[in-house]
């Protein structure tokens, strides 16, 4: 860069270095998602073409950095762990927040259409923002998701009851919530049960439970590729990135939870079906989105796809296909998850010790 | 939220309040932008599609965040001069940083089809990250800005060798970066103009001196709204959102000089023409973007504007005018400039005491 | 140091530099001085030995830090105030608060027993904390010395009244308090005065306004020497280590004001007593203590003054004789301070430019 | 305080709360003690007395930090490892940082003239300064601690053998250090056994290994206080505090071995001598210091002693006792130490979640 005499500006720049070998949790947030959903008449208590936007987002920034274990989301915010040992951007935690954000908005906006078919883009561009927190032990871990489902709960609960009274009801919205106030959890359920004959337990997982999205292995059968919706659709230039959107939001038609919950109720079941999670220590650089961009622009020779046009046969690299990601939607408060599914989350790293730089 | 057992994970969240009454700078870089901008041809040295979609996405930060002063792009990164006295987000750091990048990914992405018509979005999302400084004086300020024009004049000169070198000259890019090294800016001003007929000092504005976007007033002419470059155009819902994108690019059809240097010409002559700039503190609170949104909404019912059609005769609210922006392409290295375009910036705020929080 | 495989310890070190080219304000407290006071029958509602042993432990941090413009104490608190541009220890915030508190520890306790004279030490070893703040600018730091030197006078109000209703009203504590509830500053100053004959203005000024360390030239008369509170007693085998203290406290028998007030009186009168001070650049390095001590160590060579003695025919080095170090008790609140005595310390600074590290 | 218009001046104080649940490492060194040491012609290349005083420092801060489960000294600085869980001053760093430091310093002058027995004071005040690192896991601790024992091991080898060869081989220290130059510690060795009759491993351990200051029990037989060096004489009013030094400084004449190693040999021994350590929560409080002296203050009462003069009958009270710290000169490095001795440092704390603050 221009060695200028105004460059001692520079020195103005302060070290934000996280510590290490603590785990990073980056949660983003929409902004003003309140009059965002109003504007584009998303569906209440639930969109299901939102929440799939959210995960598809989300998996994309999955995706990129390869030291997120495991995400959770619900209505319009998704929190990402890193591994402890991550150096990602030598742990600068304006670049790692920063770069997570800028990901996932860039990936909602993006994939907006396949999800709102009817529409380019939204009215309007939709804004995230985020910050990082540290946990240094895997209780603290456990418990942040733990914090976050049971909000998912309390809040759907709360929203399902309140839109059948407004909605099936007819109240106002101030009466829904005048005859909301005081109820517990128990209340509510025989209240949706008893006058709105709803069995909220019988409501989709995505919207009780929120969505999980774990690294997972693909199936060997590559043929089952097309309905994994684990595709790596952020590869620059692969075919998948045009392809997956119209074969997912279809798939939806039949109903959220046909389109994703097959695989959770497999993978519910816990101790069996633990995964194995390889973290690629060696694309952890300073210039990771370009070197995975290297690999990409690869992909795209290989697979001959053109901008602007359509399908393709060719598969996607190898790499991408380890870094998998599946989206689930199930219990992460209790212990079974932690053992089964979620096992390779909390497992010790390789010891490796850090390294003094000369 | 849940008031559950496990919310004392919030109390690992540090507080990272930016020091009070000092410059916030906030920088933003396109990660791994070499790769995509091979990847999507952009034309060499400098695409001006590329770079009117970046002032496009600045200055749609710009409208949403009053406290920003002035903003400054080159190539793939912007900067963006919040005022001294911000209370945006209780100078947060990690929620202002965040934001600003967030905004401006979204309406890259967003925005990106008016500029690169023929594609309906990029063949990936495209990423940045970004960084806050604090400046505390005006010296630093105007050092900071001098210190990226200072880089853009340098970048540009070599690169607009370069690729003559290659492109005209026919020598392998090894073979120019051999012949450019050890040369300064006058060797290459002379080599431009001897072997390959160019002027540089008669180049675009927007290639050698970078974007600088200020606030500005709209002429009380309404009617030449239509052709300033400061239509609202992320209002929600405003009909200018739609409608603004095709105006632009074709006005560019004629080079991108003549699309955004008039008003620049007009503006450079210095001190008679100060604009006055009020900052709204009223609106600067955590909500900013919803109550924005509010006003937006009032707008669209006056608009009477729908999703996914078109043009629309009404204003935009008077609000909004207020907070033009204009893009210009001149020195920011000097004092003429600080002295005149840019007096209103380092413009001593009016003396409000910070208040104690009870 | 030990190059171990242990060293990577080191890497967890955070850099704690702060923000450049805004005031540095270290504030210091004791800590559990009620119980310190008490349990060394301090005279109430001040005593004017430990005010003086304050003084003197602050005196000795200004006399070892040169960059230090000010300090102004009270009770058992003293605020430090460094130069925007100092760039002692690189401005680590650690290195900075703990140096001051150990400094001003330190020499507390060394000088205990020329203030306390009947103990050889204290009780107990006491103890203060500290903390740094960043100040801006110019008026943050006039309106730091002014909620400072408020705190003072409201305080030394209050318990001047109270202990006045005790010792000499007799009442109890708890009756004191009840009777001093609910009134304002003109209803103790006429209480004071009606009950205990006491004029509040005539009380000594090192009780009512603080005390208010300045940089000083010491006057041509040599001879003076004897009885300016500036003597280089921290200076490392100073014969002035142990003279001074002989010196003071036995001025102070007649009373603080008239050992430290003469000077006061002469130097309140404003603007045309400017003093110059001018940093020494040359000494800020991380050895500060080190290289004040060799040349410490000539001047008292080239003195062959002899310890423990009085008064001695050779000067101090002239360097010593520019950190001279005056305190007074006047007004720090209002602008006749800052254009008069105190003109030096908001001075602008030689214009000089932070380089770029290598 | 004083609730001035000048109060918003607090506005600019930042929170600098440590990371939760994660160990608070806070090292000290001396400033300029090259010179001190030289200054007070400190025995080379160690000094007993010094050393010594570096650890009643040491203990002191130990006897008013209860959160401190170890500490390790060499030379002129001294590590305070707390355990992780503690709350004192809400985790804030400058508060913990320079309250270890002055607490540090300040016992350093106060009890110099117990093992300077022919000064009252040092001849000018000593100087610390100190530092937080924070370390999240067991690992990291124990490497720390092996990283400065191996320093320890490192300098006092080199050190011994530098000032072998001046003092007794009449060297210059120019030629000493080139004679050292590129040698081994077996060279070293073998060097001090053959040419001085030097057998280093027979060097006390105080030398070899620095100070360990461990959380002890005091055996029951409470007649054994007398002779151990733990006594809390840092009990403000305790009889303890003026008994004590003379205590100590005496035992010393027969060598600093005997005075503290019967312990360690004792202790050396591994698994079978596990202490117990019962952190206080109860009084890690804001004012602990103050808190601390309210007992003290009863001791005081009980005790009947006098500012000024010597010895009493009446013990300390139990809570002190608790505290014992005892002092050893062992290996710190590998695993022996971390079982035995050392088991109740990394023992897993009771578990007590962080509530939440309302």
């Amino acid at each position: 860069m221009a060695n200028s005499k105004y460059e001692y500006v520079r020195e103005f720049e302060t070290d934000d270095k996280l510590l290490r070998n603590v785990y990073i949790l980056v949660r983003i947030d929409g902004k003003g998602f309140h009059k965002f959903s109003a504007a584009h008449e998303f569906t209440k208590p639930n969109d299901i073409r939102a929440l799939n936007l959210m995960n598809h987002a989300a998996r994309s920034v999955m995706h990129e950095l390869d030291d997120i274990l495991i995400a959770f989301g619900e209505s319009d915010e998704f929190s990402f762990l890193f591994r402890k040992s991550t150096d990602l951007y030598q742990r600068r935690e304006a670049k790692i927040v920063s770069t997570v954000v800028s990901l996932f908005t860039s990936a909602y906006v993006y994939y907006w259409s396949d999800y709102f078919q009817d529409s380019k883009r939204p009215l309007y561009p939709p804004v995230f923002d985020g910050r990082a927190v540290l946990y240094p032990s895997e209780v603290e871990v456990k418990d942040y998701f733990a914090w976050r489902q049971a909000d998912t709960h309390i809040n759907n609960l709360f929203n399902t009851s309140f839109w059948a009274l407004v909605e099936k009801g007819g109240l106002t919205p101030k009466a829904a919530e005048v005859r909301l106030s005081g109820t517990d959890s128990k209340d509510k359920n025989e209240m949706l049960f008893t006058e709105f004959n709803t069995n909220y337990s019988k409501l989709p997982a995505i919207f009780r439970k929120g969505s999980v999205l774990l690294r997972g292995s693909i199936p060997k059968d590559m043929a089952k590729d097309a309905i994994i919706p684990t595709l790596p659709e952020t590869l620059p230039g692969s075919t998948y990135a045009d392809a997956a959107p119209s074969t997912e939001p279809s798939a939806q038609s039949d109903g959220p939870a046909t389109a994703t919950e097959p695989e959770v109720t497999q993978r519910d079941s816990g101790g069996d079906n633990k995964r194995q999670y390889r973290g690629d220590d060696d694309d952890n650089d300073d210039d990771e989105l370009d070197s995975d961009g290297a690999e990409a622009k690869e992909d795209d020779n290989k697979g001959s796809r053109k901008l602007g046009d359509g399908v393709d046969e060719k598969r996607p690299a190898l790499k991408r296909i380890k870094k998998g990601v599946v989206i689930e939607h199930i219990d992460i408060i209790g212990e079974k998850f932690w053992t089964g599914a979620g096992a390779y989350i909390l497992a010790p790293e390789k010891k490796k010790k850090l390294k003094t730089k000369k």
